[in-house]
């Protein structure tokens, strides 16, 4: 059992070892012990509903998973320098769900290293060095995507711009527009484009679902400038959204380049960017690429044991359900209260934005917090997201059933009535 | 068993499925199937003496190691937005070899991603842009460093210069000169340095470890014009030079920041920069850091584990007396035959400078080639280095015992003494 002298001496060790960069979650942080399924564990002996992590794609600790795992890593975990089968299984297994003709693929360990590779590779290939991304963006941690991520307080890239996201119906119709305006100044100022990167969910923008198809007309106008389409699938890909594997698959366009990473090892750091295969030669030509850790056995075994449990539970078809079911329960909440202002997502991923609520006095930003460490109280995790930092952020394991989902909304009405 | 035909189909599917950037070791690639300790065993059931990979630094699938990460595995994998003891403990283990007085820790997943944090640290503490680097350095495979590693055949980034690198004794004793004269060049360049980067053992320049503290006069002048020292200990850390836990000690010098990966983990993929509190403090100001699986609790629970194998199995003291008496028969040898025109390391980090060989008409690169695959054909894996890809590359898992170390000598001793 976890005291809080417990807390106060982790927070204390924290402080003389990590770097301040360091942040925890919530008011009161949780000590995390174990954790399966839906299911995480503090040190207090409580448990907590997870709506939140999107890495642990098929549950905390999958037996299936972590027997791959535990199976490799006593037999061989090595490079791609020598042959193996684990990776060229799981490049088959992948670009089977991914593109129709001919890809490939290159394995790293973080969406931030396939990030940082694909906007490498685009410059190469297309000789641009002009990127679309949009306003409150997130790629990643390294110092190029960094410079991708508004998001982290970042100042932008050089030949970075940016488009108002796509949240509402409206947002997502002009989008295909804004995009060639943006296209069009960049062109201005003498930068030739290389892509448009877009994370397919517009995660960090606060979730961007809707209607299926609003992203056909900005890819076309790219392409029609020369630029290639990056789908940063990082956190929609994997079956989150339920309808598809992918993210970008909700809307029809098939990507020059695919960067994935979060859900694949279901924890295990892993990665990779799929593409066109004509991209990657192109790329290929005086360059050379490699990644100790990416593509090695037991990473690439666990990655293959994630998609065969994703498979053999039908955990897209869950995530459509149980998603499709939360999202019914939040709008009734919305229509009853009137603090919920817009459901948006798809599948697991789902924003909940939220506007004034009498209860609490509190508005926006304020709410979102007071309301995502009161479901921390009541034992059920999220998180927040959006520009404003008005939308709760909901991204349960696929595994989520209707009686989880009915217990985040019964501790979501309470919350919104409660005053604290 | 695996058969020639077997080969070719994994090569043909390789071609098909993995991006042209992707390169095998040896003319005949092997299949590696399983592993143990300095093992590695082929699919057609030969086994082969490991004396090149240096990830495995405490023998492969360590059986301490894989329970470790087994057990964590089962029970929680998390990352660090929640308290755990883990990355904790880690951390501190860590900073107990690295620092002697207040240090912090982030967690990454690869050197390549440390390294470019390390790199983006630097350039924000000391508002310079210039870096200094060995002229065929390698520090990783991210857009930023890839533009600090010309090994791997890319461009200089922005403000990046090149020092010749400090092999043979006249070499080293006028290192901390030719970083003064860099800087100097630098500073007529309007350029105001921000690092001098250095793998403590230039493992791509062909090894350079002699005389111990030839880093400390090049450290010296590069703090002098408020640069900063970043110790690249990706390749010789966690002990691998025998004499120390990390490069930089053998020179008597303390880093700025330091930079640590492929042993961590024994091949799971945890890499890491460390460094002086008052440099993450600055950093942190105004900029966030989050790498979601960086500091993971399997990840972490992997890293003890190999921490605690190298005490417990005396590593350090088996690195330096194995290496030693490696390096013992490589000079007896060398006097013997006459092709090997150097013996250059620490510890079990050995680099062998091939010339002329009578016996196979070769010299330089094209007989390092020779040795490299005849080497492989006679049951022992090791790699070549250096600019002018003449330097044989030992770096065998810290376990290597004399029995072992005799093998390759033997097989060795055959391969220069041979036509093919």
């Amino acid at each position: 059992m976890s005291t809080p002298a417990d807390t106060a001496a982790l927070l204390a060790r924290r402080a003389r070892t990590l770097a301040p960069t360091y942040q925890l979650f919530y008011e009161q942080p949780l000590e995390i012990v174990r954790a399966s399924g839906v299911w995480m564990y503090a040190a207090d002996g409580r448990r907590y509903l997870d709506a939140y992590n999107n890495v642990p794609v098929v549950g905390h600790c999958h037996p299936q998973v972590v027997e791959a795992l535990c199976r490799q890593a006593r037999t061989l975990n090595t490079h791609t320098r020598y042959l193996a089968e684990q990776p060229l299984q799981l490049a088959e297994e992948l670009l089977g769900t991914l593109l129709p003709e001919s890809g490939r693929v290159i394995f790293t360990c973080t969406g931030s290293e396939a990030n940082d590779l694909a906007v490498r590779i685009s410059k190469a290939v297309t000789g641009g060095s002009g990127f679309i991304i949009t306003e409150f963006a997130y790629h990643g941690a390294t110092d190029l995507v960094a410079g991708l991520s508004p998001e982290d307080g970042n100042p932008l890239g050089p030949g970075v711009y940016t488009v108002a996201p796509p949240i509402g119906p409206q947002a997502a119709a002009s989008f295909g527009a804004r995009v060639r305006r943006c296209i069009e100044r960049m062109q201005a100022d003498g930068v030739r484009p290389a892509a448009l990167l877009l994370d397919t969910i517009f995660s960090s923008e606060g979730v961007a679902s809707d209607p299926r198809g609003f992203l056909a007309d900005a890819v076309s106008a790219v392409r029609a400038a020369g630029g290639l389409f990056i789908a940063d699938e990082v956190q929609p890909g994997f079956g989150r959204l339920g309808e598809a594997m992918w993210g970008f698959q909700r809307h029809g366009v098939t990507p020059d380049l695919i960067t994935m990473g979060k859900p694949m090892g279901n924890g295990h750091p892993i990665a990779a960017v799929a593409g066109r295969a004509d991209i990657f030669s192109e790329f290929a030509k005086g360059r050379r690429y490699f990644n100790t850790y990416g593509g090695n056995s037991v990473s690439c075994a666990t990655a293959l044991a994630v998609l065969a449990v994703i498979r053999s539970e039908n955990l897209l078809e869950n995530a459509r359900r149980s998603g499709e079911y939360l999202r019914r329960g939040l709008c009734t909440l919305a229509e009853r209260g009137g603090v919920i202002r817009d459901v948006r997502g798809a599948g697991l991923f789902i924003g909940v934005e939220l506007g004034q609520n009498p209860a609490s006095g509190l508005t926006g930003a304020a709410e979102t917090r007071r309301v995502v460490n009161g479901l921390c109280r009541r034992g059920v995790l999220v998180g927040s997201t959006g520009r404003n930092g008005d939308v709760v952020k909901i991204r349960a394991p696929l595994t989520l059933e209707e009686q989880h989902a009915d217990l985040l909304l019964e501790a979501l009405a309470h919350t919104l009535r409660s005053a604290a």
